[in-house]
């Protein structure tokens, strides 16, 4: 089942006001066993306060054991099928710099990266160079001409830039130059379909020219790209929902994927008390807000246990502020898990609450892994998030007679 | 996943008998925070028993956050995907009132209404005039004559009827006429799509020959059409599960359901008590008893927390005599929530409980929405209902090797 397709056709508008707050990568684990997870860990005293007045259960962003991205995840809250809906990596790295991408044109991303006298690969990294300089090489590669093909070359962040191709009949099937690990020379790239192999062609004319100029900046004298990709074309949820939904990202590619879906994107500043400021300042002008916090997943990701902790701690120190605008319907949430003991994203569930007056209140008394295991949302996937969201919002009209 | 099919290759047929007693709208809410729901405030020591030996769970007719009409909900009670499967409004009124419907026939529902001088709707339920007035306009109606097709004008209760238009090439294709709020005239019927153009002229000539008749029948002096269809020719549960099945339901729509599985309607008299009767007139005649219970719907539907309260405790008092048939298989259950909080239809799942020798009762000791939020069916389709009641009953062999 296409849960967009039942939203579309169900559909209504009402005043109702939704708030989605992802905490990313939120789902933990403990670091011993018979340990605490960070969740449980936190001293939450608001959050477990509203789980007890909402409904809690785990979600599972893709599927039992599947590990997401943060794309395929973020999809899933917003009602999208991850599996039927993809995002190239290329396309979400230029929406999140902001970069107006054009339907046909094909965008992928790049990491400047070291390699030896013989081309062979030492640093895939190029030693995290300062984005600084990274602009600054990006401004070199810019001077590239390939006849009927305009580049734009757009820095991103240390290492990491973006490439947008845009030129007539333009074909994202091509293969990645990443070889995943030192020691090996970058991959040649390819067309993975017959339609791309002109595409390739230029390609293979840029990667050449890029490489003389690139030859004599050691460590970045050269570069990797992966995930050529356009714009999917996603259906938008002004459509889908009929929802005017904002999104409140400090991070760029958050704000990318939100675009993607139909949000507009609002300045978020630096921080979480940034957003909500944000968001009071935009509260009459939409009836979604999708709000986003980065550093719980950065905090595992870095393995730091105790860090996510109080990123946990802040956010749920926010909760006042937040509820302060009386969203008709809350929902928290996190896009997948990510265990500082993993240092990773996870396969694991995630702690989800829905607050709203038609909820049905469960026995929940506390916001953690092991109390949404029972809680009355049951074990579910993330993408029946939105139409529980729409549900709760008294959004959604009855089916069928 | 279609159930239906591995249904159909997996049945076996034995002598053991299954109940699913419906309780309609059975799923309710607290009308305060923190409080009970109607099934949690209903005294239901039977219930309870029976969930103590049980194994319960919750259920969700269609899918998260999806209000189900009784139609789809039902269809999935059965063991058919709603999505998949469906049923036109107009097929299931004229089914339910019995209604000889053939293959190729077009039924539609009708209600008559009140329109001023203009043409513009005043009333779309003409004052919920009598049964017996709206009788009386039927037979007037009926009098209309098309050429090359044969009507059918058939009261069914207060202001509503249906039509079946039955004749050559007729096609079920049409628009609504119902603009579904008072203040604007009847919309025009036309056709949707192009094999439906021949119909839309001939149901035009009708409309308008009836609009004159009833011209000076106020307050029912016009009428709304919605929901043409024709029968699904659905699969039939005699050739899916092997089962002979009987229907026990004293409101027509849900006889008309069970009619389009194949069931056997039986004559359910006018309470539980008679449908009771029935059934054990008729026990060894079947091996699937589908009984039907509507007030619970109804009085959620009312608004009235206690009378539904009320309704849950007479068919708990009816247990006893249910079970003295000794169902090898008893399924309790409704086809979707009708919380009294919300006077309508919800999106909330279902308390539901299977009892058989082999069920894996779980910890689950009385029969509520916070109990079955933790049992041992967990969260479930009601789709999948069947298969589980299928397997209880020892009607289902292996799948594979």
């Amino acid at each position: 089942m296409d849960y967009l397709d039942l939203m579309k056709s169900l559909h209504v508008q009402n005043d109702r006001k939704i708030v989605l707050l992802v905490m990313d990568g939120l789902g933990g684990l403990p670091v011993e066993p018979g340990g605490k997870t960070e969740l449980e860990t936190a001293n939450t005293p608001n959050l477990d306060a509203l789980a007890k007045v909402g409904v809690c259960g785990l979600s599972s962003p893709v599927g039992p054991g599947i590990t997401p991205g943060s794309g395929p995840a973020h999809l899933a809250l917003f009602g999208y099928d991850p599996i039927k809906y993809e995002i190239g990596r290329g396309v979400l790295e230029v929406l999140g710099i902001g970069f107006p991408l054009q339907p046909d044109d094909v965008a992928v991303r790049g990491n400047f990266c070291t390699v030896d006298a013989n081309g062979v690969l030492t640093d895939r990294r190029a030693g995290r160079i300062a984005s600084d300089k990274s602009a600054e090489l990006c401004r070199l590669l810019q001077g590239i001409r390939i006849p009927g093909v305009e580049t734009f070359v757009l820095p991103v962040r240390e290492h990491r830039f973006a490439i947008v191709f845009r030129g007539p009949g333009l074909d994202a099937h091509l293969s990645e130059t990443d070889p995943q690990v030192t020691g090996k020379p970058p991959l040649p790239l390819v067309a993975t379909a017959p339609e791309a192999e002109q595409t390739a062609k230029l390609v293979n004319q840029w990667i050449e020219e890029a490489r003389a100029l690139l030859a004599g900046h050691h460590p970045a004298n050269m570069f990797l790209l992966r995930g050529f990709a356009k714009d999917p074309s996603l259906p938008k949820l002004s459509d889908v929902c009929g929802l005017r939904a904002a999104a409140l990202s400090t991070y760029p590619m958050y704000r990318g994927v939100a675009k993607l879906v139909g949000m507009d994107v609002l300045d978020a500043g630096n921080s979480l008390d940034d957003e909500l400021a944000a968001m009071e300042a935009n509260w009459q002008k939409y009836d979604f807000f999708y709000v986003h916090v980065k550093a719980t997943d950065s905090r595992g990701e870095d393995g730091d246990f105790q860090a996510k902790v109080r990123v946990i701690e802040s956010v749920d120190g926010a909760m006042p502020r937040l509820m302060a605008l009386r969203p008709d319907v809350l929902i928290v949430t996190g896009d997948h898990s990510t265990p500082a003991a993993m240092k990773s994203h996870s396969w694991h569930p995630v702690p989800t609450m829905i607050v709203a007056p038609f909820c049905r209140t469960d026995e929940v008394e506390e916001f953690s892994e092991r109390a949404c295991a029972r809680g009355g949302l049951g074990h579910f996937q993330a993408v029946e998030l939105m139409p529980m969201a729409m549900a709760n919002a008294l959004k959604l009209e009855k089916f069928g007679a």
